[in-house]
């Protein structure tokens, strides 16, 4: 095990660099994840994990499987700085990302323009929770691997597919493949209740505020729309996409 | 209408606990919201607004009927002051907390000590859309009337009845009344497709991370599951309660 014991290492400034900014992840296709949770959800994935990096004081559990991942010990003061919150738990990782872009199974989510990362990452945590294998980012998503979204998603990242595409290819590849595109919309749309779901199906949720591009809504085969029972104009989108998924599946 | 250009001036500190501490909110019985939505939501139960401050340099829209309410003026300076982010719109108002303690309605969302104040907004909100008439917030959920769960409920503390209550004596005057009390548990409990929505009915849903005490748990007339298709062990609360109250409601 290699020891780091200064914030001036290059390799910590790496790590942080990874952890911070976008066009880091992007260029070495990589991310950073923190704390115990999320490590052990990386694990099951193990040619995932790429680095493991360890508070000095933190014992890591018998049970989990390291071997052949290069491990790092650091200081409490080099965890401080890879942290992103005061109360870290001293474990950290670098994991691969996934370069998928085939596009196989029968549910899928389609994310346009969604801009807050907490909403990303519940959404990703969502459709994993009902069975839905690849989440689509399309242009103007935010970008999946950012500390917020990734805690939000609690692990989720590692249960299924996630890739970056137009959002408008993978309409034109889906429809190819038979599989029904819903929309979400109060325009022209079926209640939530007589919607009769497809077997191979995927679900569009749109921006927070401007909801789903016209564009991509003259696409769709058949539009949503969620109930307003009270008097809220509209529903959370990561909530809305929970109750629309969990129409879907069931 | 009054002016006020010091931010050492007593109103101005006044305004401020209110909008961040719970104590001067429980002992006045009042909030603070900012920004032209809630402040419109507010507007329309004109009665609850008690004053409304605005910054030198921002309109207020035509259409909104301030007669009779107190109107403060206040500088750039101030503003900043009494705002919760850096991009604050200039409006402002005081409004107060309901002290409404009779359970009548027919649908009802118990809180059991929900600890995330976003999570709580979103929950207040989707309420709201699903024609909830009546939200209790048991012991140990978090105040209601701080900003973030302001901001995340967009309007919806006007629109349903918000009460702080102790559970079980919520419980025992619901089941007095015949509403019919739905838990939340993956043990023990119905599938979400096999309820059959009784006419009068109460949703428990628990803390992020333990769920609904025991004690709540054992008085329960039948828990509900959210099946997990994939490989998540949990729902974010938020969305776990929209996706049971478009259950309970449809």
């Amino acid at each position: 095990m290699k020891r780091i014991e200064s914030i001036q290492n290059a390799t910590v400034k790496q790590w942080k660099k990874l952890a911070t900014t976008k066009k880091e992840r992007d260029k070495s296709q990589a991310f950073f994840i923190e704390g115990f949770h999320l490590v052990e959800e990386a694990l099951k994935n193990k040619e995932r994990v790429l680095q493991i990096i360890v508070r000095e004081d933190v014992a890591l559990p018998m049970l989990w499987d390291t071997d052949d991942i290069p491990m790092f010990e650091v200081t409490a003061q080099v965890a401080k700085e890879l942290a992103e919150t005061e109360t870290t738990q001293g474990v950290f990782a670098v994991c691969k990302q996934e370069s998928n872009t085939n596009l196989q199974g029968k549910h899928y989510l389609l994310l346009d323009a969604i801009q807050d990362p907490g909403n990303l990452g519940t959404m990703i945590r969502t459709a994993d929770a009902a069975g839905v294998e690849t989440v689509i980012l399309g242009n103007g998503t935010v970008d999946a691997f950012n500390a917020k979204t990734l805690r939000a998603a609690q692990g989720s990242h590692f249960h299924i597919t996630l890739m970056r595409m137009d959002l408008e290819e993978a309409l034109a590849k889906l429809m190819a493949q038979d599989t029904v595109i819903y929309g979400t919309s109060l325009d022209d749309a079926t209640l939530l209740t007589d919607v009769s779901p497809a077997e191979k199906w995927a679900l569009i949720v749109g921006n927070e505020g401007s909801g789903i591009s016209p564009q991509l809504l003259a696409k769709t085969d058949e539009n949503i729309k969620i109930p307003m029972r009270g008097k809220a104009e509209s529903l959370n989108v990561a909530v809305a996409t929970g109750i629309l998924l969990y129409r879907l599946i069931l």
